[in-house]
């Protein structure tokens, strides 16, 4: 049972959807360093439901508390620790679903493993809202990492089969990052962006969800970063991005596409560009044997439809053990993938700053 | 640095291509269960090259040495080690790529990493063959999975973009698996396999490579296994997968397909079958919040072109910091997806062994 | 910078004792068991100063609050966190150490390791103060493993020279922790109590302080609990002990006296009593090879002597390099050894509710 | 069930005493540092049995050979790995204690925990045997300190009873230690050592045992290694120390003898020596808070008699569930103390190793 992460900055995530708080607590971040708090709570907001009309109404304020690891507003290497309150909560809709589990959800699942001790409202420990603890340390550490010259940004790559443009993986600037992070839709392309927009907002009326990919990248990084086998930067970046609920794919560079290249396609040959060593193209994505290249990291992460719509579904009763159709109430996003931007950032800023630590041990 | 794996059953993987030996030690496994030795060998013979025309001529007879961890041929408790002699290796023909790296290997990335004190004979820590000891352990799992009612099989769901079957993610059997472990390149659908195998040898013929995607399945697992958050089945899966070279991307269930889907498309409803509750269709791909729902549990996994090809290529001289042709010579494998379904196989069963035994703690 | 422990329940600790608050997540305690909260604040009690004119008169009420964790007063699976505020604190009482470390204090080792970025307040992260959370998550395992039939107890075993008895080894019944538990000085023989009290009150006068020792029993544990090597009971107790402020010393079973005796005198001879296999006398304190052998596990830690007391002491200012003399101020323990009795007992039931669940996943 | 230890340097030793090899895999050592085999295996024999008349007749060479890890000599980033066959095995002297077993053993916990399948052979997994793969990375780890001027060594501090001198706390030199590692029973007084072999001589004329203390010192440690809480030297310590057979008690700096001094008497005073800020007693042993202080880091390990004597035993019959007389043959050594002091320094060296690399992350 596990919601620790981290080898360097470990962190250890808690609450559920209604219980009267959630929080994190994050031990070995790097001591000395300021903490911007307006920025991180600009970083919070990004995810925090209610604050466009493609999502959903709940307000969900994320108002945090930090509660130590902090001296005048320094790090100051204790465990960095912070708590927002649950304050909006109605329990009441999410008793139904202990008994009749909501397709796509945890719901069945859970009850299984937890014997039906766990804890169901709102989703209890595996609600999205869990996902504002890791965007308040990924801040954190996207504040560490701009630090040393390394950005990360991430755009909505599709929605309903919409495709956005993609990042030039060879070229992309951190000034895109800074656009990006503005818009409730971070899209390259701003058509692209309206007709997502409108097949989120027709998916909204139909009762129904849509799903999507987010692009995220990963620059300045010095190459040799990563470990080889288990520590490379696919599997902690991937062990800690598949911990942000909907996600069911990742792929680095190229990724699949690369399946159904030639060896002569997909090698990125090596050149000196302003006396540095770098690949013409990028389909490595930035890793090879697990270890940065220097070359901007990129991977897409793949986020399904959100499980919760209006339109009846089949379910079955599992005290009657017979089927039983449902029908959800409430306030549902149609569309997570916009508020899911600035969780996938803050992942990818939690594990890069874990394998940078790695990395100063030995330097 | 790390090549340790697992929290439950902890393995530690050493070796380089051309170091004395290769081997693993693995901490954790059950004791009491009688490894068969020879279906053991018979599964690191599917990983071996030499088999078959598609790959490598190079002779690894992957014949292992148990080192500890067995009394009269039953797990004793202590831990398992093995080891794996290297005998038929070549080091002067990589002495070149120290100083002009090959694209789309780790040549590049170790030597900033370590500085030059990496060994890059046979690629090293980084090569292929490292994944020998990965299978033994995996092969050692699949015993103690298949003894508690527990399948896991794989094929080549895509090579050079010719496409296979795939698994029928509702009812796949475990006799299937059985077939496919007996065939070199084994798909469902023998004439995508011949097409891929032609693919193979084209690319072959012409000095380059191809790549493809794996298809894994795991049937029998009991609902409730998998932690939420960090240590979700996709979490622990991926986080293993992607210590086996050539990997670039992984899906579950539906994966990247499921993000064009409506939510109403891409739930899977409950039904009550034979006083089971199951899913009527299998997009979740067995896992709900990290935790699996008794369904089969299906990934795939996508592998890059392998990057080793007798064609020229551009990389450049470290020491000289120029532009040079680079020309590989040698016994290389023009597509390396056959050999890796096993890996495949084994890594699956790894993570699914470890969160088993973190499921019996509860129970 | 670690402030988490355990394998199976991994608890991770926060806080500063002048910060916003302290607490802790503890993630993976077995879910389903009802908490008895009242039973619980009275074992935080025992650990809070103010409650007997043996310890400083600060009030530290250490009302905990649950932020997640439970539902309906039940562990839910999720991880179970709490935090307690910090109210009574006296920043200014701590500036000068940051410049003139005080003798036996982390505050010279603290200014060199975070370079002057630590929390220097109250102790900052090092406070005694931290042992709250430490008493709160072991409180719980105390419960836990009480409904099992698996007692912890503890005594002060030895305060300023001044012995108690010692626990009998092999015949020591639970009922005698439950009278130790009600004392402020839990001791065995009331003389010796009576005797520790005065040198207490002595050395309060003199503005000095004294150290002791603290015995500790676990009853009921079955055997074959433990690992070898690094996992063994001995490890697992002795790596969270030393995290209790003042404890340098630990010794198991006969311990230090051991090493004195011949083999055929400190070996403890199998006998069947009751149709059990058991010891007739326990020299080796329930553990052998790391493991229990059902008969009571004990273990002694030796606390040194307050480091903070009135009298003046020769230190040294930071700043100027050059020797000054310390006077310290404040409210400050003449004696801590009674307060740490439940510390001790905390340390060691987390540490058991740990190796049992490992325990467990192999049975 | 672990037998893997380490954050940074993380070993995994594997092994029975007679199963065909013992070993040990170490990942994260640092890249770059040239091996010196001959002071390895020098290290390494200071250990092995049969070099004096005070231990066992057994010969166990300890050649070890080095599987991985290497590059001309020099560790090259990837897992370090070696292995030590084991030829002088006699099996059969050791049936009949997995039905008597041996008090003071670890047959008897073993055939619990693992319900009768362990290897009992040579004390299996158990056997002080394992610990040669131990000394082995303790020997790197010294190494790799040296060469950044910080030196462990060790004596007997005491056998029997018999007490040699101590180190002096403050001015230890690691000159001593070069001495020390000469002696087949290193002693600071010859005297006491000769009273020691005596008392060895005797014992085992006796068919008996005696045990002992080895006291350890680690020099030219900087301020401020070492962590908080669960990762200070103590615990780091400790919980490698323990690790090694018929370790029962552990003490740093003035240890048990603390407790019974005056806050007064125990705390050491801050001065300035050459320009350093210095203790002028050295009872805190080199750490306070968790964390080096810069003075000598000193802790004592208390050494059991070895549980295997001559002399005839009571102990049980598990099969019959009698008691039984036992009477054991053999080679076995009446005192483990002089061959333990190397494992002790091996132990030390790796725990401060690993802490050393903590360290680094930040610094």
């Amino acid at each position: 049972m596990s919601s620790c992460y981290g080898r360097n900055i470990k962190i250890s995530i808690f609450g559920q959807s209604h219980s009267p708080a959630i929080g994190v607590v994050a031990d070995g971040l790097p001591f000395g360093f300021k903490l911007d708090t307006e920025e991180l709570a600009a970083f919070m907001a990004r995810r925090a439901p209610g604050s466009s009309d493609l999502s959903t109404k709940r307000k969900e304020p994320d108002s945090f508390k930090i509660l130590s690891g902090l001296k005048n507003g320094i790090l100051c290497g204790a465990p960095f620790a912070a708590e927002i309150e649950n304050s909006d909560t109605r329990s009441k809709d999410y008793s139904q679903f202990k008994d009749t589990p909501r397709p796509g959800h945890a719901d069945y699942t859970a009850q299984v493993k937890y014997d039906g001790f766990q804890d169901e409202a709102g989703g209890g420990h595996f609600s999205g809202r869990l996902t504002a603890p890791l965007c308040l340390i990924g801040g954190i550490c996207m504040q560490i990492l701009k630090n040393e010259g390394i950005h990360i940004g991430a755009h909505v790559e599709r929605i309903a089969g919409i495709k956005d443009e993609r990042f030039d993986p060879v070229n992309i600037s951190p000034a895109d990052f800074s656009d990006l992070s503005q818009m409730a839709l971070p899209v390259l392309d701003s058509d692209a962006g309206a007709k997502m927009k409108e097949a989120i907002l027709d998916a909204k009326e139909l009762g129904d969800s849509v799903g999507g990919i987010i692009e995220c990248a990963v620059t300045g990084l010095p190459a040799g970063v990563g470990d080889p086998m288990f520590d490379g930067m696919e599997n902690l970046i991937s062990s800690i991005v598949f911990a942000i609920p909907a996600v069911k794919a990742i792929e680095f560079g190229a990724g699949f596409d690369a399946c159904d290249m030639l060896g002569s396609e997909n090698n990125d040959s090596y050149i000196v560009k302003d006396g540095q060593v770098v690949t013409e193209t990028n389909n490595h994505g930035g890793i090879l044997g697990g270890i940065t290249s220097g070359m901007p990291l990129i991977f897409r992460a793949g986020i399904k439809p959100t499980p919760s719509i209006f339109k009846a579904q089949k379910s079955v009763s599992l005290s009657e053990m017979k089927e039983k159709t449902l029908e959800i109430k409430g306030r549902h996003d149609p569309c997570i993938v916009p508020r899911a931007v600035p969780r996938i950032e803050a992942a990818a800023a939690i594990a890069v700053c874990d394998a940078l630590l790695e990395y100063k041990k030995y330097k």
